[in-house]
C-alpha cells in the first residue's frame, strides 16, 4: 500500500536543519504581536471555579439574547439531527434564499461566516497584505486587531470622541496602504452610534479603493428614526459591505452563523477564501427557522428595550454614568477599578464584561438580561462597589 | 448619540482615491490564485436540479459516516438546544478533557476546530509569510493549497509514486524557504497509506524548524498492526502536529468539528489565530458524546471494513482497477472521463466524486456506503460506464 519507499535514500542533510525549533518565535510578523481574544466567562467555567451552582450564575457579560431559544429553532433542529453524519450544504442555498427574500438583496451578493468574525476574518484576508493598514476606532471590536495581525497587517487605532467614532480622524487616518475601514454601528462595547448622515458623509470621503466594512450586529434592535440601514447604500457604494450576525437578537450565538452583503464581486472573492465547510448545518437550518420567527424577534426587541431602560434607572439610582447605548447591552463607569468590581461581581455569581482590553479600565460592560437578571445585577452592584471602595 | 461630529470636515480629498475599485483584482498575491473548493454535490441540489426524490439519493461523495448520526449524541443534543442563545465555551473544556483522557495526551496540545480543516489553516495562517513555502503530495486533499494560497504561500505539490506520497522526493523538495509539510495518512481522495518505519525516517529526516503536519483524518478506520499513530511520535518530535476530526468515524460532519494535538508551544500559537469561538457549542457537546459511544465507533468501523471488501469485489466483478484503500472510500479508474461518468450516474440518482481536480481525471472516488448504498451504486456504474462509452 505505502508508495515504493527506499528509507535509506532519505537520511537527508538540509540546508538550515541545525535552526533551532521555536515554533513560538517563528510565527509570521503579525501572528508573533497577536494575544487571545477574552471572551467572556462561560457559566460552567465560574461554576467549576468557585464552586457554585450554574443556575445560582448570572451572566450579562457576552450580549447573548436573554429570552433563550426560539421555539420554532429548537423544532427545527430536532428534524437536522437525522442528518449529523452529513456535511453541511457549503453554498447554503436556503439560508440564502431565505436572506435574499427577507432583505431585498441579490442572494448572490451574500456571503456566510462561521459567526460574523468569520467574515470579518474573511475580508481582512483576501485584501490586507502583510504592511497594509486597517483602520478603526479606539474601543472598538477587539476581532479587527486580531484579524489584522494575524494577517500581518497594521493595525491603525484611531482615538475615540465622546467614546464613539470620531469619523474625522478616520478619514483622516487613510493613507495609500488603508486596504479597509472597520466601522460598527453600534459600536461594541461602548453601544454608541452613528447617524444616516455622519455615515454618508464618511462613505463619500473614503477612496473607492478602500474597502468600508459595516458591522451591524446589533441593528435588529434599533428603530431610531436617524439610524441607518447600511443595505440602502450598497448600490452607491461598491467598497462597503455590510455585516451582521445571528448571534444577538435572533438567539443564535452557539450555534456561530452570521453573514454580509455586498457587491457580487465582493462576495466571490470571500467565498474563494473561506472553508467550504464554514457553517455547520445546525447553523443554516436554525437561521433559516430564526429569520421566519418574527413574534420571537419582536418579543426579544421588547424584552431589550424595557431591560436597557431598567438598567439605565439602576445605575442612575447607584449615580453610575454610562455610556448611552442602542446595542443590548450598556457600559458603566464603576468610578474603581472596572477589574476588581469585577471579581467581586462574579463572587456573587454575576458575570458582566471587563472593557480594560478595550480602553476602559475603570467600565464595566453589563448585558441586558431578562428583567429578574437585570434586577440581580443591580442588588449585587452597590456590595461589590463598596467592596472595592474598601480594598 | 453620534460622537461630536463636523459634517463639512469630512469631505476629504485623499491620495489614491481616484484608483479604479475592482476589488476582484485588488487581493492579496495568492487570493488572485485560488479557485473555490469543489465539495461533495449534496442531495438537496440534485434534488433540485434533477427533480428527484431526496430519498431516492444515494450520496458517496463526500466519505460520510453511513451509518447516520450515534443516538447518544442525538441525546446529547436535545439537551443543549436550552442554551441555543449562548456563545459556546471558547476554550472548548471539556471537549479538551475528554480528548485527553481518550488519547493520553496533554489537553493543553489540543487546538479544537471548525472541522479538522480548520486547524490546518490555523497552521498555515501562523506560520506561513507570502513566499514562503508549504510542501504536500500530488493527489492530496485540496485545502493544503488552498490554505497555503490564502495565506499568499507557495504552494509545492511533489509528484506522487503509485497515486501516494513520494516521501523521499517530498524531503528533498524541502528548502530554507519550507515552513510546513502536509502528509495524509491515508491519503485522500486516494486512500492509500505509509507504514511506520516509512514516517519515521521521513520524520528523522525533515530539519525541525519546519512542521510536520500528520492529516489522520481517517485513521480510526484502521488496524494494520504497520499503520503508525501520530501521536505516539509527538514527544520525539516537537515540529510535529496530528490532526483528526469528528467528520468521518465520530459520524459529526454536519457540526464541524475537528482538532489537532501538538506541543503546547504550537497549540499556544494556534490558540492565538484562532476565532474566538470557532467551534459551536453543538459541536463541543456532540463530539464529547460521541467519543464516549465505542459501541457506535465500533459498528462504524466493521461496517466500513465490509463495505470496503464490496466495493472492492464488485469493482473486481467489473474489471475495474482501484487504488487499495484503508479509507472509507474507494478511488477507481473508470477507463474513461471519470467526468462524464460521474453526470451519468447523477441521473440515476448517485452521487460519487469526481477528482479531476486532484490530477485524477479518469478516476472517480465513491464513498463506502451502507450495503444496499454500496450494491446500488454497483448496480448503476454497467449502465453509465456503457452510456459513456457509446458518447
Amino acid at each position: 500500500m505505502t508508495a515504493g519507499f527506499d528509507k535509506k535514500a532519505l537520511v537527508i542533510k538540509v540546508q538550515g536543519g541545525e535552526v533551532s525549533c521555536d515554533f513560538a518565535q517563528q510565527t509570521t510578523p503579525g501572528v508573533s504581536r497577536l494575544k487571545p481574544y477574552q471572551p467572556g466567562k462561560p457559566i460552567s467555567e465560574l461554576a467549576r471555579e468557585l464552586g457554585l451552582d450554574e443556575k445560582a450564575i448570572v451572566k450579562l457579560a457576552s450580549n447573548e439574547n436573554p429570552l433563550g431559544p426560539s421555539e420554532k429553532v429548537v423544532a427545527t433542529l430536532q428534524s437536522e439531527c437525522a442528518d449529523l453524519a452529513r456535511y453541511p450544504d457549503g453554498s447554503g442555498y436556503q439560508l440564502k434564499q431565505a436572506l435574499a427574500a427577507k432583505l431585498s438583496v441579490d442572494p448572490q451578493g451574500i456571503t456566510l461566516g462561521n459567526g460574523s468574525n468569520d467574515v470579518l476574518d474573511l475580508i481582512v484576508r483576501a485584501w490586507v497584505s502583510p504592511g497594509d493598514e486597517v483602520v478603526f476606532s479606539e474601543h472598538a471590536f477587539a476581532v479587527y486587531p486580531i484579524s489584522t495581525l494575524a494577517a500581518s497587517g497594521q493595525p491603525v487605532q484611531v482615538p475615540a470622541k465622546d467614546y464613539g467614532h470620531d469619523l474625522v480622524a478616520m478619514a483622516a487616518a487613510i493613507t495609500d496602504k488603508t486596504r479597509v475601514v472597520f466601522i460598527a454601528n453600534p459600536n461594541n462595547p461602548t453601544g454608541n452610534w452613528l447617524d444616516r448622515d455622519a455615515l454618508k458623509t464618511f462613505l463619500q470621503s473614503v477612496p473607492e479603493r478602500v474597502l468600508v466594512v459595516l458591522d451591524e450586529a446589533y441593528c435588529e434592535y434599533i428603530d431610531h428614526p436617524d439610524y441607518p440601514n447600511g443595505l440602502d447604500w450598497l448600490a452607491d457604494y461598491p467598497n462597503l459591505v455590510v455585516t451582521r450576525t445571528f448571534s444577538k437578537i435572533y438567539g443564535l450565538a452557539s450555534l456561530r452563523v452570521g453573514y454580509s452583503v455586498s457587491s457580487v464581486a465582493i462576495a466571490e472573492v470571500l467565498n474563494r477564501v473561506r472553508q467550504p465547510f464554514n457553517v455547520n448545518s445546525f447553523a443554516l437550518a436554525a437561521a433559516v427557522a430564526a429569520l421566519a420567527d418574527e413574534d420571537y424577534v419582536a418579543r426579544s426587541k421588547a424584552m431589550n428595550t424595557d431591560g436597557l431602560r431598567q438598567l439605565e434607572q439602576g445605575l442612575d439610582v447607584l449615580g453610575l454614568s454610562y455610556i448611552p447605548s442602542l446595542g443590548n447591552f450598556i457600559t458603566f463607569d464603576t468610578g474603581h477599578n472596572g477589574e476588581q468590581v469585577y471579581q467581586t461581581l462574579l463572587k456573587r455569581g454575576v458575570i458582566v464584561r471587563p472593557v480594560t482590553g478595550y480602553g476602559l479600565p475603570a467600565h464595566l460592560r453589563v448585558s441586558v438580561g431578562t428583567p429578574e437578571e437585570n434586577q440581580a445585577f443591580l442588588d449585587a452592584l452597590p456590595a461589590a462597589l463598596s467592596e472595592v471602595a474598601a480594598l
